[in-house]
């Protein structure tokens, strides 16, 4: 599969025809903007990508009839007269030609998908940018959601390019409906409509309207007079049209659009160069230390399709003045899938639509003492799918910091009142070196002290936190090492066969006793001096913004076994018939914002350990990778904790967006999608890699049971291991995390990481899509989105393995 | 105005048919399913609500025709075959049909307005719901966004209404894309698109594709044959065309759509009817104390468009089963604005199009290390319109109270740098008592000690918070009263003639004295005592959640004049040349979430104080009302306060969805469109009800200098000020507070504030419309959108007054 993404060069202008329906005049209008454009450039190309009907009727012959100097291509022409979707069905043959080769091939139709339309478009229109100043007019097929050969629509197809549009709007009965929708259809599928313009047909006026109504929405509308009527001789006709053209390209309206259009590319540009320095000047960037800061360090993202963004770095701007052929965007591989976040696609147009359909339905509703459709539906699907029968409530914020936050009031609260704390007692929680839960003041009292938070003068670490084993694959082998300290008490460093291995709890019973002997004596002791724990707080198996440390599983059920049977902890515990769904010892949270959701192959990330814990916290993927929202889900016997007839006795909590709509829909259309998924085997190529033959157990406690496995190949990860370069590494799910090795010993403030992205970043010369990533420290990862395929994981996967050298 | 909304009747189902284009058969269908839905009810009732060309041609003549219980009817009839928004232009009368008389009425086309066109359909429809089971189809004219009478599209003139749609597709060339996009368009709407039907074409198969198309996207679609070819003769064309019906009406897709359609009618009520109960198991709501939960506390929300909720209480459901001419759902001013946020509208189409239009272009694109064009803009916008020369860099978060985070962890970090306090140092914050920052736990220390965070564990009020004077309108008179302890040093209550007097700094010299003498004292008092002040943080005239306490702007102004002028304060203060651009004494941070971007009439709510903030965040309003985004706007003294060589010294602080295009899209056309409406003069009416006759004073500081005016007339202010339940009252921008006694002296345990929200929720019987409302303790308050309008104010007002009797 070829990648191509959005492209911009300086020199040579694109503009893409799209009908607002067939019929229109799109190829009318196409002629007249040769016509207007080689009055200002020597050579202007006209391209249809696909054609169907005779070859000798193709728009591109007519095209070429026009005028020398317009240069008329089609790529793929079908013989039979029917629309793309269909011909491409029954069409034995078509015809292909090729940027590098005046004739054409012969092509049976299986060969025409998406992927060969567009690289052929971009191979055709690289062709074009030679350096010299040009113009290519790229025209659609049908309407705007007319289908394309694959099935899917003209929109989408073209999509990932982003060719700035021209809209030939409709004129006829009926067209400022159609018109008006096509523009809809177009801008919700994040294209740039530049222009509209359409026949001035006077019965219905449809242009006067359009006019008004589109420069409301700073779109530039205008309309040219309709073409002369048909003549009986075809030679007479061809000369009424030629005449016709000619006027039209001399009208004011077009040489006022043609002045336009140069004048927006020209700006395009210049904003697109100059967008990084603006961004210094005006904004605090999050997370950085702005001495590193200059124009040449600010990735400029001008748009994002699937899993690639098209960027603009100063780098690019140096390639494409070096060669002219170069596009000054780049596509770019998301590879820290925007800040673990994306899961379904960059601009994923179902999404966009269910955002737009829910801003439509409600806008904003507020929350308090109310309930709509979409925030039920949503907590209902948690409470359903999570496969954890304590579940029994969920309460909404904006994102993981603020649902973290309540998570920890949650369980700190109801903590308290079992045990007759007062607001004075000093309460503090339970955590693993290495945790992070967000960077609000109270998810930061979460975290150990570190140089992230010393800082920060409100900062009061309350917790005690324990060093934990950790699960990699070093030297084609899978070990759980225990940090040097532990050693003594919980063993050393385990060998395992497969990853699966280390998920097989019942064979590791003597791994549980050590590590539950370690759980216990330290919990005692703790408990011994008096410390008030108020809640275990953990990222199931997988640490992120602490290093991407992948803690062993089974080390972290031990401390929830411990934590749940210390019987100086259970001071008030009642005894109960059927399934525990009370807490005991203390309130166990899972942040599961980043774990969860399908990142690590699954629903929920807590299954993994086969515990139920008693509050669990969800974002990032929760809305697929659009906007911010997160859950806090609790169980009953946490939530009665907060009801009495004292309102102050509540969880006093709320932010004035709490649940909007716009995000539960978009959640709602994020987990169904990714359900459907999972049901369907989307990622069964991945399983397979994991899988060792004949093997079919299913080790896991709850209905989420299954192998581990990963997007990233066990093979490429034994490879990946040996490398010199790495100390080790690790993946589940969609995670990928490479240690580097530290010469200097200095970890997080070790170059190699920085190294690696750059160099990804930067790409090798003439490679068509380069990675762009985050690290921490000395890990370098990547994550996919989960619908990235496994042959774009497998490019990713030899672009790694190669910057390893 | 008549203000009619959402509507759903038990035994009335109706539904509208849209058509993908003109000509794609409406009427044919709508004939249909009027003779499918006659072997199931005794009365059908079809209704082409505006309808041009011929009387004898019309749609409603010619369903009339077909059975005799049809009961075919237009409300509004245009002589001129032309599309309704010319023919409203230029047709001299119209018939108007009343549901109460047979008979016509001749209306100029002045009349009819959209208002006008959707009263009349929803009278009209009120009438058919008898009780009896019975069912209404609406047929639209032209397509899905064909214009209105009033020039505005089809589907927004019926969105109000939001009744089930049925959409007609076209079958013919071309007809996929303009179906789809026909369908996107009442999507984006927030329509309730049912099914989707039409002729089953051979020659284009259209039908096929899209059934496909929308089972995907969970639409019913379907398809019938077409009518036969036409006859020359009329009669036998009659003939023919009867017969299609009957065959078409008895076919399995339509007696499979029928079936279907009256499943989802009371499928949608059934929902509707239990949402409340199912809210009840699985929400934990915000803000409230759970004992007092019941689903018959618990308002439904179904849709939102403009100012009001769509709602369904158990109430209304009561009312329903009383009178069966009643909604089930009933319209409800969103008093509250949605917590504050709604600004330009529920189900604003331009926003959710926005919306839709980032999301398309980008999905979310992470923000460490780059820049994408919306959060620029928007960056941009806020520097440029804040009219604060200090404000130099934009810091983006997810929602206000993470804002505030970011805000004192900028304003303390740079108090600490510049006073060389270490991170043990206890560092607090000056503030006004009652004052709200948000939830989590750096903004809740920021709020002194409360029944609201007095049980919290981790809370510790960091800060020292002073009492204040507040504006008041008693009696018909302003005031302004000092707290009883502050009398001594501030002086007592003074009265004012009108409220810009207040605001008249000039002339207020003497109480500017007492305040500054007051201010210095105390802070000299406790600099001494070795108080560390990290900042200085205040909402700036209004302080919202902790009561809608109006702080007299002149006492905030003295306060940041004594902060920036305090000699003991000033430790490391250097001389500088020009305007003042670094902060002196402490960082002054001005919390604009609730109040800014117009919310009190101006973009910038600092700027009636006359000052130039260091740090100010904004939200809310920000993105108009459909989803969360906080801006933190910081000097460039502030910035340089975290720029090192080392890592630790920056602001380590960020969150996955940072800068969210999507989110940063829509604030950019929120704030096009306020801003746009502030130059236009959209407010000048209310504007005009406020100043006193001849004056023209421009007496405030700043670009943004002008009178103090609310949406509520000051008329109103004084009826109401002298209402015997209420104890003072007061106004600004769109906000409205109104104090009620409090016999018990219970204040935040009063009722008398829940009593009058619960009055104006129920509403007085056979009022069309009611408010829905919040509280806060004894003040009832309510605001507006910013396109509210006068009339829609002016009725609030009315029914506000005579709840207080």
């Amino acid at each position: 599969m070829r990648q191509v993404g959005a492209v911009l060069w300086p020199k040579l202008r694109v503009l893409q025809v799209y009908g607002a329906n067939t019929g229109v005049g799109k190829t009318i209008f196409s002629s007249i903007l040769c016509r207007a454009f080689q009055k200002r450039f020597p050579k202007v190309h006209y391209l249809k990508p696909v054609s169907t009907g005779p070859q000798e009727e193709a728009d591109d012959r007519h095209l070429s009839t026009l005028s020398s100097n317009i240069k008329a291509k089609c790529l793929y022409q079908f013989a039979d007269p029917v629309s793309p979707h269909i011909a491409a069905r029954s069409s034995k043959e078509v015809c292909h030609s090729q940027p590098d080769s005046p004739s054409t091939k012969a092509y049976t139709s299986q060969s025409v998908t998406d992927d060969s339309v567009r690289a052929a478009l971009h191979d055709e229109l690289s062709s074009y940018a030679t350096g010299e100043d040009g113009i290519a007019i790229v025209e659609t097929a049908g309407g705007v959601l007319s289908p394309a050969p694959s099935g899917g629509s003209q929109a989408d197809l073209y999509r990932p390019l982003r060719l700035p549009v021209f809209l030939v709007g409709d004129h006829q009965l009926g067209g400022i409906g159609t018109t008006i929708s096509a523009w809809e259809s177009l801008h919700i599928r994040g294209y740039d409509v530049q222009s509209v313009a359409l026949f001035a047909e006077g019965r219905y006026d449809n242009h006067s309207y359009l006019k008004d109504y589109f420069a409301e929405r700073d779109v530039h509308a205008f309309s040219v007079r309709p073409p002369p009527e048909r003549h009986s001789s075809i030679a007479e006709d061809a000369r009424a049209m030629q005449e016709y053209y000619e006027e039209a390209a001399a009208s004011s309206s077009v040489t006022n659009y043609t002045s336009k259009f140069l004048q927006d590319h020209d700006k395009r540009i210049a904003d697109l160069e100059s967008i990084s320095a603006e961004a210094v000047e005006a904004i605090w960037h999050p997370f950085m230390q702005h001495s590193e800061r200059s124009k040449d360090t600010i990735t400029a993202i001008d748009s994002a399709y699937g899993d690639y963004f098209a960027t603009h770095t100063t780098q690019q701007a140096l390639a494409t003045s070096l060669n002219p052929t170069t596009s000054l965007l780049k596509p770019a591989f998301d590879a820290s899938a925007s800040w673990w976040t994306q899961g379904l696609g960059h601009g994923n147009p179902r999404l966009a639509l269910t955002a737009a359909h829910a801003a439509g339905r409600y806008g904003h509703v507020m929350f308090a003492s109310a309930i709509h459709d979409p925030a039920l539906r949503l907590a209902q699907t948690l409470l359903t799918n999570m496969g954890n029968p304590r579940l029994s409530k969920v309460f909404y914020t904006d994102n993981g910091s603020a649902g973290m936050e309540v998570a920890v009031k949650m369980g700190i609260r109801a903590a308290a009142a079992r045990n007759g704390w007062s607001a004075d007692d000093e309460i503090v929680i339970l955590g693993l070196k290495g945790s992070y839960h967000g960077d609000t003041m109270g998810t930061m009292d979460c975290a150990e002290p570190s140089i992230y938070n010393k800082k920060e003068p409100w900062y009061t670490g309350r917790g005690h936190w324990l060093d934990f084993p950790q699960v990699k694959m070093r030297k084609g082998r899978w070990v759980v090492e225990p940090p040097e300290e532990l050693e003594g008490a919980v063993g050393e460093t385990r060998t395992f066969d497969s990853l699966d291995d280390i998920f097989d709890f019942e064979k590791r019973s003597k791994d549980y006793s050590s590590y539950r002997r370690y759980c216990d004596a330290t919990l005692a002791e703790l408990i011994q001096k008096g410390t008030k724990f108020g809640a275990l707080v953990m990222e199931p198996i997988l640490l992120g913004a602490g290093g991407m440390m992948f803690a062993d599983p089974l080390f972290q059920r031990c401390l929830v076994d411990s934590v749940r049977h210390n019987h100086s902890l259970n001071t008030q515990q009642q005894p109960q018939q059927g399934p525990q769904l009370d807490w005991t010892g203390m309130p166990v949270i899972c942040d599961e914002i980043f774990t969860g959701l399908y990142r690590l192959g699954r629903f929920s990330a807590s299954s993994f350990l086969g515990i139920d814990a008693d509050i669990v916290a969800n974002a990032k993927l929760l809305t697929g990778g659009v906007l911010p929202l997160c859950t806090t889900t609790a169980s009953q016997a946490i939530f009665d904790a907060f009801v009495s007839e004292d309102k102050t006795d509540a969880l006093l909590h709320g932010h004035s967006y709490t649940a909007h709509p716009v995000g539960c829909s978009v959640a709602n259309e994020s987990l169904k999608t990714m359900m459907k998924m999972d049901r369907g085997g989307w990622w069964d190529g991945f399983k397979g890699l994991w899988s060792p033959p004949g093997s079919n157990r299913s080790l896991l406690s709850g209905g989420q049971a299954g192998r581990a496995w990963s997007m990233w190949s066990e093979a490429f990860l034994k490879a990946v291991s040996h490398r010199s370069q790495v100390d080790s590494v690790f993946a589940l799910g969609s995670v990928l995390a490479i240690t580097l090795k530290d010469p200097d010993g200095k970890s997080y403030a070790s170059k190699a990481a920085y190294e690696m992205r750059d160099k990804l970043l930067a790409g090798a010369d003439g490679e068509e899509w380069v990675i762009h990533s985050r690290v921490l420290g000395n890990v370098w990862y990547a994550m996919a989105a989960m619908t990235t395929t496994r042959e774009t994981v497998e490019s990713l996967e030899e672009k790694i393995f190669a910057a390893l050298e």
